[in-house]
């Protein structure tokens, strides 16, 4: 079988895996505190454009948004997040499990807007009994979303904005960060997102790290303390180095954005074949997920070798289906599924 | 101004003020371990017509509902209840904050319906990543509900049957329970509510008493003890005995009922004429809380003399209104409204 | 039996059941945003010398405890307390469940002092892997103590003087405030509290009310948004004016004092005879909790007619015991209690 | 500078490395549901000598400690655990932050008895105010404890014994489990273990891993739905295949115990040196840790080629050191340090 159902199949970017080969005998301090994420953090600090920011590394991506927004939420407050926010539905309660309400809005493409923030502020200050109800704080969002797409610089600007006047922090869930800066119609800098985020992630398990998530803090009231908490939720790595080494080779020769543009280069191979067979797509594809709607049979002949996502049912006979590509996905299996789709296609 | 947006305008019913008084300088033990306590336990296992179930006194609903939820879940599982329940729109996130998520479902008037329990949990248990979803465990429905609607027997039938076969509990808030006992057309009794829950409460503080609720608890498995958990939340009342003197009185000579019926019957009385002018409800007028629609002249015209609630709006001009009788309502009070409705809508 | 094994065994003083038969049938809003809480407000930030301190009731100690503990700490914060604190060891782990951890200090008859928290502080920011600890940010204390004694205005100023140093809140637990504010040989008053904590709060449930404990909140960060947090906790009430109404009565006439006097006068009356039969005290007697060495004999016939609390054994055959007067306390029992004393003693 | 202050200083063992690298480009399921992960739980399961547990596998020590102690527990129990006892002191409240107090007890050279198990629970049970305390459920020991001495065989059976017949969990944290496993003088077993305890975890990130714990779960009721609690606390990895990896290298042909010896063996050499040199030991050196008492002149002069942890001063020179091997430990660098300490100490 050939993986296609998400983007974390493999192990690690051969460059990563030399330097994690090569650092391995060499004795540092625990805890993050050692030169490789020193270094690493100010490779990302120069890629942000900003040397005020704070770096840290986690684990992973749940981990990483439940200490963030632990961080930054006292109890009466919650944070608004779209529907199809992983927060929302793919933590099992991770945000709720620290004290705090998912204030989900209804979103368009996997996207809220900074129009829907200043109405849902401005209702909730106007609810006579708004002390009976959770106080927004801080606005989750990510990008590329739970459905691969992505939002504009403006639409990012507006969501800052929002936060800003409504006295919100906006954090911003970058699991697959790298595929949606190298995506191929988007304006979004990942020194926009050290402008106009209070905090952001920049994925590395999805995007060619054995594991690992970068935080980027740009606000330090959201920031005081952050380790503490890091250490109090598990989130803080004894071999911290593990995580500096790899950041430190995903942020040297622009290794994290090579290897983005090839996934979303691949995507775009298949979402041509996709297209130019006629298929529809659920939503836009933008990144490095596709989400075509297949008919059964199709579904089942290509399920025989390759593995991918069914989801909502459309229509009697047809399903929305997930395929990704990653870092680490091969030409020759991609044009493989689009030789097999063509064939099952035009029978 | 008469009060009429809410239920808990007054103190108590002067039956149960006068037990407070003749009792006041008794010396009792602590803690809900004194006899008044234990009579009204009594009475109400009698009411039930179960001597095998546990009942415990809190202060309040809030208090009530999280100290119950979080006494029935582990870490990673939820409570289902609909959309506009208490627990997910008016309590700040209390559910959350004990670590829980609260796993909304639409509602119709107010209500969920057995087969959406089944529905839920079998699409819980069908999805692939359920681990990474919250579990269902529990059901909170309340009745009469937020919006004074009402259950029918076989629908907490339905209710409880589909929560014993998916291994959820069922808990049910009875805030306003008496106005929903006594209501014209219901064929729910308080024994019926001791069968097909695992827990519900008995309102008080809406129902004739300063303050209190009496939790009736079926199920010894999320009854286990549960007199610590009430005391880690803040639930156990020092002198206990308070909420024994106030229950007991309620349930002498059917005070409850009677203080309940009278409820009723203002809110039918209020009904009628609001029918007979022509106004439209929101919702169905079942219990003591009414929610007509009504245009802006006439929320202006009552709002010099009457307090009620306007909620959101209909059309350009109209907002559904909250209009709520309660044990204490008086019935010159009720006249006096209706003659002023009419004279403003006859105009 | 006569009761002096708690200071909770009955009602309240009869000028507050006045006040709240007199005010039963009135008609206020709910939640605590009626006139007569306003009105005990006012008369709360007179007695404290400050127009500039918000106040709050809330129902019990546990909770309140709870919720402005909660109210200000970030998720990697404790309170320090005494080893024998309230909430660390009474409240069934309340504040843990909050998801603090409470940092217990060894104490002198129930107190710990400037220097300990210093020395704490000052240790934590030493230790090189203080991010692996808990950070030190509230100091909770409680005046009286769970041993009945009192801080000096020049301790209080050292903790006080501390905890700003520090950058620590200092909240003070007042359960029996009026009893230590009325002790014989004490310097403080309610003004300097206002002054030196952060936040205190004045004990009604077991100083002449049915229930309620009023916050006063002198540092506006500790106190932001604090309604939200008392409704998400279960401790705001519907009926807030019951709790307003009669800390209206206790502030009206130095009620408050007038009874809490009495009760330290009780108390005396009955340690000078234990002091003229030769007893020792486990703790230095100096409010309206008495903690007496007694042998089983004694102990044994006292029992007879009187509950009191049996504590730590001393030695072979005797063990602390917990007397309490309180507001409610006749003297003729006292007078009872102590001819008893005597005979059994004189045998 | 040589390190030798803790045991988390170096990558992994080569063995490791080496399937991390043969593994690499393998394509497999995520969240643990791999090939490897389940060989090595099979493993592991042989190692136990019983079929029927369960093995997770998480990534580090603080996430497992809190995963396995919110998953046992009811809001209103606690955890037993050594005042010296790494959740106690060290993990910046992971615990309370789920919402359960740490129960301390006193220890001896770190570890705690049955007795004293069984001591505190009678105590509990007969606290005529038990429900205002925290219900112990559970007991969390370390095996090496934080001071790296050891439990024998009867002490666990007697601390598995009491905690049966009191309705405890016992859950033993093996942090540096191999260590302990392969000290000169125990007569426990890993398959004692899996007999004994309820949960335990076997370390891998002091013992030869990048990273990585493998909870042994011998109690199904404790493990319930183990899974989802992993992964709301964040401790479920995406490429879970990493620690199956890591931990099917560990198991093969004795690599685990292997390595743990060659630690214990380094130890044993420096603890000789030490005691040949008349230094004296804080705590007996049983595992890899070891806790000599130095004067200030010797500390200073090591402190110039090796890294060690300077600790509680003992009288007015001297002060207790920690000094670590591992699996990674040079026996040239332990030699190296013998020399010198010879040196420096027979000046």
């Amino acid at each position: 079988m050939i993986l296609f159902h998400n983007d974390y199949s493999e192990g690690c970017h051969k460059k990563i895996l030399e330097a994690l080969v090569k650092t391995n005998d060499l004795q540092t301090p625990g805890y993050g505190e050692d030169a490789f994420c020193a270094r690493a953090a100010e490779k990302i600090r120069k890629c942000c454009g900003r040397e005020d920011v704070a770096v840290h590394f986690l684990v992973g991506g749940t981990q990483t948004n439940l200490t963030v927004i632990a961080a930054g939420l006292r109890p009466h407050q919650g944070v608004l997040a779209a529907d199809s926010g992983h927060i929302n539905v793919h933590e099992t309660g991770a945000i709720e499990a620290t004290g705090h309400k998912v204030l989900w809005l209804p979103s368009v493409e996997g996207k809220i807007s900074g129009e829907q923030i200043r109405e849902y502020v401005k209702n909730h200050r106007a609810d006579p009994s708004f002390e009976h109800t959770v106080q927004p704080k801080m606005v989750y969002i990510s990008h590329p979303t739970e459905w691969g797409t992505l939002y504009s610089k403006a639409e990012l600007e507006a969501l800052s904005d929002a936060c800003k006047s409504c006295g919100l922090y906006l954090f911003l869930d970058g699991a697959r960060l790298g595929y949606g800066l190298m995506a191929e119609n988007t304006d979004v800098t990942m020194a926009d997102l050290a402008q106009l985020c209070d905090a952001f992630y920049i994925g590395g398990t999805k995007v060619g790290a054995l594991f690992g998530e970068a935080v980027v803090m740009s606000n330090p009231t959201l920031g005081e303390d952050f380790r503490y908490i890091m250490k109090q939720r598990g989130g803080m790595l004894a071999k911290g180095r593990l995580l500096g080494v790899q950041f430190d080779a995903l942020f040297t020769d622009d290794l994290y954005f090579t290897i983005s543009s090839h996934s979303v280069r691949m995507a775009a191979k298949l979402r041509a074949k996709f297209q130019e067979l006629g298929y529809c797509f659920f939503m836009s594809p933008e990144t490095n997920q596709l989400f075509p709607i297949l008919p059964k049979r199709v579904r089942e002949a290509l399920g025989e070798k390759y593995t991918f996502i069914e989801m909502d049912p459309v229509g009697e006979d047809s399903r929305v289906c997930r395929f990704c590509t990653s870092w680490a996905t091969l030409e020759e299996n991609v044009e493989a599924l689009c030789a097999d789709l063509e064939k099952i296609s035009r029978v």
